[in-house]
């Protein structure tokens, strides 16, 4: 559309579009609207649009994806997740254990996380583990916990559902709801997420392409929830020293294709402690949108992921290294925040 | 337990393991029953319960894997489907279209593939696919067609079911329920499937290890059901001239971790038509128990996998060379068989 | 050219070539000889060859393999190893020990193996080792050991050169010269094969594309020597179970795309004894050219590759399921050779 | 050895371990000087060398590589190119074509890259090509091209030896010499770097574990030429969004098992140059010793590797960029060098 197009007039293209027998996806961005056109099976006359009021260009999109595409949005998306931006020019960071373990654990690491800066809390109530015999997560006591911990320290939380069914609970709680690697490509589950309120993390699944993650998001795109955030998590090949090898050219190639941010996960990339702050600076200079990271108050006795958890000082020192890099790039990474002791 | 041990001392020790807060999987055997015990953090004394009567031996099991384990069933598991053995001397035969398109086709398709010598009918009424706008399948519509069609023919379905919440419907229908590679760790299915009374036939992931694929087959053991069937069905590599590569090497590794039987795909395994009988021909010779193909009318006109999808004369052609080629294997392909014509 | 072009003619269309500044390269068939033509930068005109006598027609090859495609030789090229045929209905065997490690050890394994019917016999003298510490092979003694083993059994050598410098060494010694894996891009190496009067046996490289094996096949060819056999021997992938992932797929893509024979390595292939006899009856199926299966006296003392290496014993059982499964696909695997003991 | 030993104590350990039939490996560093063992097929007894006088310790290295490990060397080594240190605090910077194609070329780039503050001067004399057909360098020509370029600009060369023949004459001119990806395993030619008075610039191969990469160094070392920097250029995967994936993680593993330096490639490791900068900048975040990049006066025109090779002024752009980064983590980047018009 237009840039100065009136509200009326992206209704009346809607409406042609859906006269159509197809279905109208209107973006808003910063400058325009673009509007969508999905349910085509073959290529549509430009000129049925172009001559409608307001209508700025017509443009076929030949790449399976059209809703994530570049294209609809060449500015890049912001996803706003309870007052944080990913996609601008900060480079916010998430943080916490692999899983909700106790209450008060989780409020002893929202404390120091954000006394080092951290924007957003991770921590997972429902788990996916490769044995049906591994810690499956607390469930519904962990988003309890999570919701708790929000209150008294005011960190946004991001947390994964892991089905259908647990969807409506995890998003009650949930400022950010995570699709996890092995559902990339759980249909139904990214068409619930579609259909949600809530801004979504879909993390790369461990060896899908670029355009396979793409598509994932296509899927939440279509059904009408555009706040996705891609992650780079580390996908599989024959490499053995380290236990994903983390894929950072996808992070510029992302950019070229799609208005979609794109985040990096450095402790489900190396797995071991000891690479996360070199990969985690790495991300933050490819231009990676943002950072995902494991942090855990005794990693020796985590439930899961210990090995590649930081301890609260290293995070700390991490968070330092990022603030004094990110100005160099035009980027910002959130000071400490002084907390009060309140128990 | 030992070889004539009596359905009381099974019980007995059953009822131990339950006292202790652990779960019991009497898993009965050709020569034997096995016991599987889940639910313990760390070793069990032996002794506890090796003095009980009736116990042979307490094998501590010290794989990630306790139930698909070769040891609990050494001389491997038979897995029937309406009468036909899968994991036995016979090398049984599913075939059909990747989708159900019309009960027209299912019906044609099914008799041209007994004619053939098919032992299962295979067809999607649920369709995983990348796009969202790509067919997703005719849903229940697939599976009343896919009744009639074994009404009609006789032949038992092989289907796959994509969530839980279809499960129900799927499993009414289907002879034998599929979970596909992209779902291969979705637990909730999993153990969904674990509750069902229907064989389940697990596709390997794209790039799953086998211990993920035993463990995925441990979801489902672990909640009741033992008939599972695993089957590769390629992986994903950097190599290029074929759309997966296939990993025939699997099933010597499967035969001797397992007890469970492993098919192969070649047809998603190597994406081509033309490829599809050399590799079915290897899968009998490296000792698969069984082999599932796709086979299509037309497959030029085919709304999903034309490519990769025989054609019947070549499906005949490939069974032929099959039934050759089984005795100097010492196995079993079976005949065709003479359809009346009924319409 | 035409079916029964005379010499004259041919001799015609190679000073044609060769004055437009080209290199011609004859490459005589069963039914017709080809002239490939190398050495033009861009496209050439057809009718500047088409008008010669005893020219049936000139096509225009656009992959970047020219000597080497299907299309040079439609029925397949035959490679003659002192009087074994690879390419043709023969399923050849080649067997041996990975490394020659003493004349004892090679004239033992010699006789077994020509009793169990194997065809050529494999024996390294020059190993390519991933240590400098490790065992190097035996150098030209190695050579000269199986020289003398050869005119005590009749079995004629398949032997690796490691480089240019002791190729003419291996030459002389060897019936047919292995390039092995990590040299399949050695182009200096490639060039000194290309110029040998021995045919080639060529491994495809760890991770190795099918274009990359080709190109290194054209390597040779483009010096003068046509009789050049391909080995598939596994790829490196995530897949951990076995030590290579067996890519058989890659045998009827080999020979949908060149005209070259293609034989299977199942030892390195899986790295594991006991996998090795399933994947080398895969190998008889998909319809490769031929095997190269290591074999050992004593696999638990072998200086390398000793877990990969199969017994006597085993490697008879081996011959002898081969010998059964052959004729049901059109092939004939040799019969063993009744040996004098003559010392 | 400790700290203050003199020469003498290490010529007796020297003695003492030769004695032994075994070979000593003296290494300077900059603390203290270790003296590698290798040759022995078992354990030896650290008592037999602690006892001697001016030993400190005697460590037993249980890995397959000794004199690569950092535990020989645990500051890490510091390798010096004609005056340029890689492995110290400096970022240096080596760019320049892929090939050698002129002198004018070549001229003009140095001149360029000096500007904006490249250290060293890279461009392939010899050329490694998957095709026959394809351009393989100016050979002797391009030698003697890279050292009037030299003389003229004084920028040092890094420039690649294919094969052992060669070697002496590139050795001649250049100040690093460099093996490729291709012959990461060419063991002849790995023992002929050994061999030289020049330092070695070792590219991963394709598919490389990092065990195999710090084995092929330990060829290089093993003949007694320390100067080794190791290079990622990007690992053959399933990702088919670059040409490789560029494996960042390997560099701090490379840091924590090794001595040696490893700078990256991002020219290779993505393929694209709009991939370079973003990748280049994660190089230095990550910690690498520095950087290789290809630049070409006009890649459109480039006899190869022209879509990965930045422009002259994409490259002043990213040393730049560079050059603000570097402080923030403890490093410098050169400063562009004042050229005199000379011509």
């Amino acid at each position: 559309m237009a840039h100065d197009a009136p509200e009326e007039q992206i209704r009346v293209v809607v409406a042609k579009v859906e006269s159509m027998g197809l279905r109208a996806h209107p973006i808003p961005g910063a400058e325009r609207t673009a509007i969508g056109i999905t349910g085509n099976s073959g290529p549509l006359n430009p000129a049925e649009f172009e001559t409608l009021p307001g209508v700025r260009a017509a443009i076929p999109v030949t790449r399976p994806y059209k809703l994530v595409g570049r294209e609809v949005r060449p500015e890049g998306s912001v996803v706003r997740v309870a007052g944080v931006e990913i996609g601008g020019p900060a480079f916010p960071v998430i943080a916490g254990p692999c899983a909700v373990e106790s209450e008060r654990m989780m409020i002893d690491t929202a404390r120091a996380l954000r006394s080092a800066g951290a924007d957003l809390l991770r921590g997972g109530a429902y788990k996916p583990r490769s044995s049906p015999y591994a810690f499956q997560g607390l469930g519904e006591e962990g988003l309890r916990i999570l919701a708790r911990v929000r209150a008294e320290t005011g960190l946004p939380v991001v947390t994964e559902a892991l089905d259908v069914e647990s969807f409506p609970r995890v998003e009650e709680v949930a400022d950010m709801v995570q699709i996890g690697a092995r559902n990339m490509q759980n249909s139904g589950l990214l068409r619930r997420a579609g259909r949600s309120t809530r801004p979504v993390l879909l993390k790369r699944g461990m060896s899908a392409t670029l355009e396979e993650l793409l598509m994932a998001a296509e899927y939440i795109l279509s059904e009408g929830n555009h706040q996705v955030v891609l992650c780079e998590r580390g996908v599989r090949t024959f490499s053995d020293h380290s236990r994903n090898t983390m894929d950072l050219n996808v992070v510029p190639a992302v950019q070229s294709l799609s208005h979609l941010p794109i985040i990096v996960d450095p402790s489900h990339g190396t797995g071991r402690r000891d690479r996360v702050a070199p990969l985690a600076r790495a991300a933050l200079a490819v231009g990676a949108s943002g950072l995902i990271v494991e942090v855990h108050p005794d990693p020796e006795r985590a439930l899961s992921d210990g090995p590649q958890s930081l301890r609260f000082e290293q995070f700390e020192a991490l968070m330092r290294e990022l603030r004094a890099m990110a100005p160099t790039l035009g980027r910002t990474v959130s000071a400490p925040v002084q907390q009060q002791a309140r128990k």
